[in-house]
């Protein structure tokens, strides 16, 4: 069998070899991807997010093992701050649930945030396709909330769980504003601690101001000791089921549809821009001169592109 | 006098209207920035970043503080997470520093991570380029250390400061060593508390793994009682003059300069797509094609780049 097969088949080394291949700009696997993409769409993916430290791998997991009971296929793709010194992934959160590797209905996948010729976003957007082809009927995938590539990332679902976390510092709240529109879901994760009662009120203050027809709903749970999954479960899938009765799902992805075009359009002009040895060294050329202050930054950007208009094929 | 003429003479009105204008994609203030791009270069431009709850903005302002006590004048460009319930910049910190806004030879600008027409990066940027006219001596650039687009914001700098602090999360230190290799000098902010010399410890052990010929010095300061500003101030001064006696400086600069003509190049060309109704209206047809799997993105991206390669002139 070919790798499309074995992929249409539920193979996970397939899925993995993929999902290797397309972060690493395999044209194979993204012929592959092309060829698949009407297989897509099935899955429900759900972006979880949220401020540093508030356990958005625990509760991943749990949420993970809480839909296997029922029967369902889960994905997880994972995005971790990847160490420049050790140049693999530094979070070991995912080690301590290494019942979940051996479960055959679960595909895990991390990612570190560096070494994605194409970019962390296209390679993400790639690993979903692989899992949604592959046959996971739930795609998770996991991101820190800040900053905004991360938020771009977790962005690209059909639905978006934050994950909040009693008393953290001003800096993080901040943080955690930033992005607070974004949400679907809430789950104040660790609601045992005391100040859960005052993050609720808080959260529930802040969705006062949002108008729009879903009301996302705050859901207190310890992931922990799994405490509050089931209601949390039950949440995600009434927000699908909002999403396919109010038409709101096509208009979601044709949205982030269209982010994801736009994605791939720049990645493609700039690959063009950069794509030889030539074009670099001209561009080498046109930096030294802006550094010298012997030419601006703008009338060099546009030289570029005057230059990559020339091609009739990009 | 012209808007150019009152920015040379030292106007800091005028200086902070540019900047408004460059923010919102002002074709004078484009202008204005390519014909005086010759008179940047002079300031030495430092990137400020590290975890949320470092202290960030408390050591920028001590840092400021201290350079005006020796007649220096000081820009300072503070990144700000932004609430998308008020609309407005929700840190506060800066409100406490009132002090150093009635001061003549500082210039302080906040900037939110939204709603940047062309990208907060290109602001930044031309912000910097503006105190640089303007005659400011040092240019600090502040920014929380998380996120691919906020770190690309702070590498753009000549020298790159890390501020640390003992006793974070292991989440928080995650991320605090994913971009630990950009820093050039580091400040363990909050180092009269108790885990300190840990931390101290730890960055130097890391350091260890960076056989570049600079060794980033490690200052323990505490910014809120002002204690070991001025041993930063001096090892700041120290690398800048490391970078030009060693050349670093213009190869640094060139390196950025190619960043940031690429970025203007990618943005344009984005422009050029989106830019009349009829492309917008073609590429949200594209979207929905997609979205209902009728048609797959990566064939959709190749059709909007063949159309876009028909114009003569982007």
């Amino acid at each position: 069998m070919n790798l499309a097969e074995r992929l249409l088949n539920g193979d996970k080394r397939a899925a993995a070899r993929l999902i290797t291949m397309f972060e690493n700009n395999d044209q194979e696997a993204i012929d592959l991807l092309t060829a698949l993409y009407k297989n897509t769409g099935r899955a429900q993916v759900i972006g979880i997010t949220g401020p540093p430290g508030a356990g958005k791998s625990t509760l991943t997991d749990k949420l993970a093992k809480a839909l296997r009971k029922e029967g369902k296929t889960v994905g997880i793709i994972a995005i971790d701050p990847t160490s420049p010194f050790t140049g693999g992934s530094i979070l070991g959160d995912r080690v301590r649930m290494s019942d979940l590797y051996t479960d055959p209905g679960i595909f895990i996948r991390s990612m570190g945030t560096r070494g994605h010729l194409g970019g962390l976003s296209k390679s993400t957007l790639g690993a979903v396709k692989v899992l949604d082809i592959y046959g996971c009927d739930y795609i998770f995938v996991e991101t820190v909330g800040v900053g905004q590539s991360e938020v771009d990332i977790v962005k690209a679902a059909d639905t978006i769980l934050m994950v909040m976390v009693p008393g953290l510092g001003d800096d993080i709240q901040a943080i955690k504003a930033g992005i607070m529109e974004i949400g679907d879901v809430f789950a104040i994760n660790k609601a045992d601690r005391d100040g859960a009662p005052k993050t609720k009120v808080e959260i529930e203050m802040a969705l006062d101001f949002n108008h729009s027809e879903w009301r996302p709903p705050v859901c207190e749970v310890v992931a922990l000791y799994n405490k509050g999954i089931d209601e949390l479960v039950e949440e995600l899938k009434k927000h699908r089921a909002y999403l396919e009765d109010s038409r709101q799902l096509i208009e979601r992805r044709t949205k982030n549809s269209e982010l994801e075009i736009l994605d791939l359009t720049q990645q493609r002009l700039m690959k063009r821009i950069l794509g030889d040895a030539k074009s670099q060294e001209d561009i080498h050329i046109l930096s030294k001169q802006v550094a010298n202050r012997d030419l601006d930054p703008y009338s060099a950007s546009r030289q570029i592109i005057n230059k990559i208009m020339k091609f009739s094929n990009v």
